[in-house]
């Protein structure tokens, strides 16, 4: 339709508003986008994957809102095998960032995938010795040749804790088997991954029992399907676990087994042993093992970094091509709603929040990889032992923190951005309601955020005590040191506020104070008598803010070093990042102002300051938000938002999206049926049953007979009373 | 199966553990329950309806989260067709009372329901005269017989500015006509509920054209269909616009207008009216008709409300009856997570919060009562004209700052409930996904939430303004009369902060405080030369605050009131409800402290007073955790979600529900399509094309060919070069 004379709308204006919002850029945004990435090189990689994903038909997604469940499991598998062809045809790190790319595309389809290249090889590698390595690589374990794995760590009664798993695995010396089994309902192996539809091998966590004695959590290998014709295997039942809030592409299931007898090779020795003898040696280092769960944490910062990324650049976009009411009536077109204050004060802050994530994700990463390495180098008697295991536990506790900060910051800002896209939020095509119920689990699994911000906070009281005992603390909390100069401090002057290391100095004595009132408390609960235990959670409260301060903290120290790395080049990218990073830091001052306010790290007036300086850098960053959002670099098809497209043409997509989807149909699908018969029932009216029953005169007739029926044995009595006084 | 013996899972342990949460309860279970249902025959009135829709198969609801859009767009048409039987056979106040629980069973029925009996009748009651009333009467309005209605109001390309929509009705004097028309794309109606499936009548907004001049938004009925056959009628075009984030049940459409005439008596004209020869008569007062407003939002509160209980239901008994962890390795169970101090935190506050609302919700429902029999008794030229349209206002900015604020935390409270449940809170079956998919709508229809915060703010300062002026301000701002002394109080003691009046107080003046900042800065940016609109956006941010704290404070009120007309009477409920309202109050303030500091009304270490005690609440609240929720009065079959249960016989249920909608199937749904050919390929060998084809060989011949030809041609050349010298 084209546009009439009375309207002031026109079919090319939102494509026009948005190449006005591109023309001369604050900042060259090929750069800028390179600096996000960490290199060029780690851009162009992502290009080519999105390039190859958008021209590939299994990889469409313009029908993907409308499929079933079943539908979606089904496309889900087809994906799979496309990307085992990679798997096997590219480098390991290549793969990674392919993956890292699917989560955004397709969660669903990178959990399916995840369950067997990262949870059951990965169980594989951190728990199998050389020579079972080898054996389940003969068979076929890499490239999905023949066997395809799941993880059965959590049960139906049990999930964080794996040391209270119920499922036993009991050594049968007789045969050298392990007799795998289910005791109880509670115990049955429930969330499994992949285990509905598409394993044939399960990484069991069981209770080792060798002669009667509990050896404590242990993994073991166990079929579950013949791989020629996926029928189960005996002693096996499995189910599937079905609707789920998200990530339908990946088929949970339930496993029971009963009885199920293993070799006894199958259990993974790398650590623990069981000899022949049923004899058992246990490893010399215990926390050596964990150094696994860091890779989940790390792929999880990228993806919270990269999903903020994906929701801020549609509802940025629409924002800016979205028009609603007018500033001035005699105006001809209507204000674009990312020109309101408000609507910047809802967006902007996410949109800084979101590069500062991308930052602390690379930097996250290059610690993991730096500890994974240490960790391959060390032998046994090593005399950098003791450096390694401090340096895993800091990357562990940090790592932690910011899993659970981070996605909950990511889970809000799906939703905060699918409100700023009003009514069109809601509607499934403009992506928000599924990426907001597949990134939700993020919450949830790999460690309920909320345990793992007090294991972070936990370890703060622990170096906060090292820091009081005058141990150098490292990176992560150098803050620490020098603790009671910095507990003293105080922001010296409004002009303090208005750069880096300044809100820097803030942040270290805010959660410095933080960390030490967990300390603090967690002292005083021993003192009164508490366990190590009971203390901790006595003061939970308090080491969760700890961990939450001490986290917005670290976040904006890695944005700072990484604004802090690029040249002042003239391109602008310097100089805007340096912005929304002083942002950044601000705007958080600003969200956890009590704690600034409590310390005495800002004056009242202060906060009015930094208030005043967050609006001031939200309209500041308005005037670039397109350009920025340009420069996360996720592509149309990834989007898969039309509300989001790069061109701006967002209702004629909408529309055509809408109609594809929804053909009108030729008959109604229950106008007979249903409709029919209802809209064309007569209108009710009440029948007076009583009239046409005659109910009232009938009441009236068993009325008075019962009075004359009364009034005679009245009589009767008198008369017979009379009767009897005539007698007497 | 059984326990074993080596397991400390019993099949009853949790029906046993959820039962002993019930003995001794702090309150009467019942009095309690009839506080916060208004009365004890509210209260029996919601039990019948629970047990009507819990024994109607119409109702049944044990399949509903594995139905497709389409299952449940007909399953919701036969549930309309039922409760369209008690519209015509009960009173209009039971019905609402049956319509509100109806949102909490099932509320995308409600939507569909809402959008006849809600907005078209609303429309036909607040803008048709006597006689076109009458005349959709006798048309069967009333019970939907021969029509159903929609609500024509957004576009594609337009939300909330009713006045920019851009739909046109141009009067045609020569047919006595309007002839109602989408100019263009944007223009399309957009997002109509019941439109694509269900109605056969529209009441549409579109832009009063005559002669060629506007005179704004009208409301026209028009007919969409022939209820006969329910095809479309001519320049009707209709589409379905599908997959949403949640309601699945309501049949979202759009609707394109091309010259569709209607008679002209199809324009509501109770306020403006159109005559025979294009005269137009506008209305006196034109505020009065927003009052229809208020009904969607007290319906909303209360939804809130509602669902924030329901939520928590679910999250409490879950807490009570999940066992995780040891705090003492020696004990025989594991704790229940609702004993961790950190749990508590999670959840109980939430549960003092949902209380709130709920007597927040009843009070609004009082004011919206009045104030509709306030308007209803108005007659032109009546003396209570200002004082109503003051009521109005007044009720209108409570309404929406009450409706923003609710809906949020509601929605924040689901989520929570989610993540507190862990990976089964992911599951569809225990009903948290769908419950966050439904609600979230609230945040955006009926006015988007920002929008209607800010509008309370506007209020706000517009009350300011009132009280510096010395006029005395009503119930809802009554904060603001002397104002001098408000701002200036502080906290007396830490003893005032364990008191009702105490806690009151410190909202009094931090709200003025809020609202002071507010009207300042919009008077400074008045006196900078700007408009008031301008003006206004400027201090948008501020006024969000403003109308932030205000709504704490007026919802803590509310719940202070509700508390004090309960007697004391020995049962508990008086003392419990108390201690509920301090702890709500208290835990806002630890929520918002930063305003608390800033005003001064908190020092410091008050502030950690207010902390210490908000966790003592949370401790004291667990004490009756599941007596509080047990009268919330929600029966198994409106939570439908087994870990919900009041028998606290939550995994056998579950496992229960997950096999029924999920039977094990007799084969693989595509096994042989898509997993054999997958898991049996070969695995990948590289073949060395290079070797196969020998190319390098061939490459090499080239070259020695090439070489050859070329020393060939030198020679060649040289030859002729000496023969040349030979002729000079």
């Amino acid at each position: 339709m084209s546009s009439s004379s009375t309207s002031s709308w026109s079919d090319d204006l939102t494509i026009k508003t948005l190449a006005k919002e591109r023309e001369n850029p604050a900042f060259d945004i090929r750069k800028m986008s390179i600096v996000q990435h960490g290199s060029e090189k780690d851009l162009e990689k992502k290009e080519k994957f999105m390039l190859e994903a958008s021209r590939d038909p299994i990889f469409y997604s313009g029908d993907i809102y409308d499929l079933t469940k079943e539908q979606i499991r089904e496309r889900t598998m087809q994906r799979i095998q496309r990307l085992a062809h990679y798997v096997t045809s590219e480098s390991v790190d290549d793969f990674q960032k392919r993956m890292e790319l699917m989560s955004l595309l397709d969660p669903g389809l990178w959990t399916r995938l995840g369950v067997h290249y990262g949870l059951f090889l990965g169980a594989l590698r951190s728990g199998a010795t050389p020579n079972q390595f080898s054996y389940w690589m003969e068979k076929g374990v890499i490239g999905c040749n023949g066997m395809f794995g799941c993880f059965g760590m959590t049960e139906l009664a049990h999930g964080s804790n794996v040391a209270g798993l119920e499922t036993t695995s009991t050594f049968d010396e007789q045969t050298d088997e392990f007799v795998v089994h289910t005791p109880n309902l509670g115990a049955t192996k429930w969330w499994i991954g992949g285990a509905a539809h598409t394993a044939t091998h399960c990484a069991v966590f069981a209770q080792l029992i060798i002669k009667g004695k509990k050896h404590g959590t242990k993994t073991f290998v166990v079929p579950l399907r013949d791989p020629k014709t996926y029928q189960l295997l005996p002693g096996i039942n499995i189910g599937d676990i079905g609707k789920k809030m998200g990530r339908d592409g990946i088929d949970n299931g339930y496993i029971q087994f009963t009885n199920v007898r293993i070799p006894r090779a199958y259990m993974l020795m790398k650590h623990t042993q069981v000899t022949r003898e049923g004899e058992v040696r246990e490893p010399p280092l215990q926390q050596l093992t964990y150094g696994a769960l860091l890779q989940g944490r790390t792929a999880m910062v990228a993806d919270a970094a990269n999903t903020a990324k994906k929701a801020l650049t549609i509802s940025v976009r629409y924002a800016a091509v979205r028009r609603q009411f007018k500033s001035d009536p005699k105006a001809g077109l209507e204000t674009q709603i990312l020109d309101y204050p408000i609507h910047q004060r809802r967006l902007m802050p996410l949109l800084a929040q979101s590069v500062a994530f991308g930052f602390t994700a690379l930097e996250l990463q290059r610690l993991f990889d730096e500890t994974s390495q240490a960790l391959e180098a060390l032998e046994p008697g090593d005399p950098n032992l003791e450096a390694t295991i401090e340096m895993l536990k800091e990357t562990h506790a940090t790592s932690a923190g910011l899993k659970a900060f981070c996605t909950w910051a990511t889970l809000e800002t799906i939703e905060k951005s699918r409100q700023a896209c009003g009514g069109h939020g809601y509607s499934s095509y403009n992506g928000f309601a599924n990426m907001y119920s597949d990134f939700a689990v993020h919450c949830t699994w790999e460690g309920d955020n909320h345990i793992l911000a007090l294991q972070s906070g936990r370890s703060l009281i622990a170096q906060y005590q090292d820091a009081v005992e005058g141990k150098k603390l490292s990176a992560g909390t150098g803050y620490l040191n020098n603790i009671e100069q910095v507990l003293a401090a105080k922001c010296p002057s409004d002009a303090a506020l208005d750069t880096l290391d300044g809100i820097d100095r803030g942040w270290a004595t805010v959660a410095a104070h933080a960390v030490k009132k967990a300390a603090d408390d967690y002292q005083s609960r021993l003192k009164a008598g508490r366990s190590r235990e009971q203390a901790f959670e006595d003061c939970s409260q308090v080491r969760f803010v700890a961990a939450s301060v001490h986290t917005s903290g670290y976040i904006f120290r890695q944005f700072r070093a990484a604004v802090e790395r690029v040249e002042k080049s003239g391109d602008g990218v310097r100089e805007q990042l340096e912005l929304l990073a002083k942002f950044y830091g601000l705007w958080q001052m600003e969200e956890k102002a009590a704690f600034f306010l409590r310390s005495g790290w800002l004056s009242p007036s202060q906060l009015d300051v930094v208030q005043a300086k967050v609006t001031e850098y939200c309209a500041a960053t308005r005037q670039f938000a397109i350009p920025l959002v340009d420069s996360f670099a996720i592509s149309d098809h990834v989007l898969n938002s039309p509300i989001g497209r790069y061109d701006g043409d967002i209702y004629r997509e909408y529309f055509r999206m809408v109609r594809r989807n929804n053909p009108q149909l030729k008959a109604h699908p229950y106008f007979d049926r249903l409709i029919k018969p209802f809209i064309e029932r007569q209108a009710a009216e009440v029948e007076d049953f009583d009239e046409a029953i005659g109910i009232d005169e009938e009441i009236e007739e068993i009325k008075q007979d019962r009075e004359e029926a009364e009034a005679e044995a009245k009589a009767e009595a008198a008369a017979k009373k009379e009767e009897a006084k005539k007698e007497v």
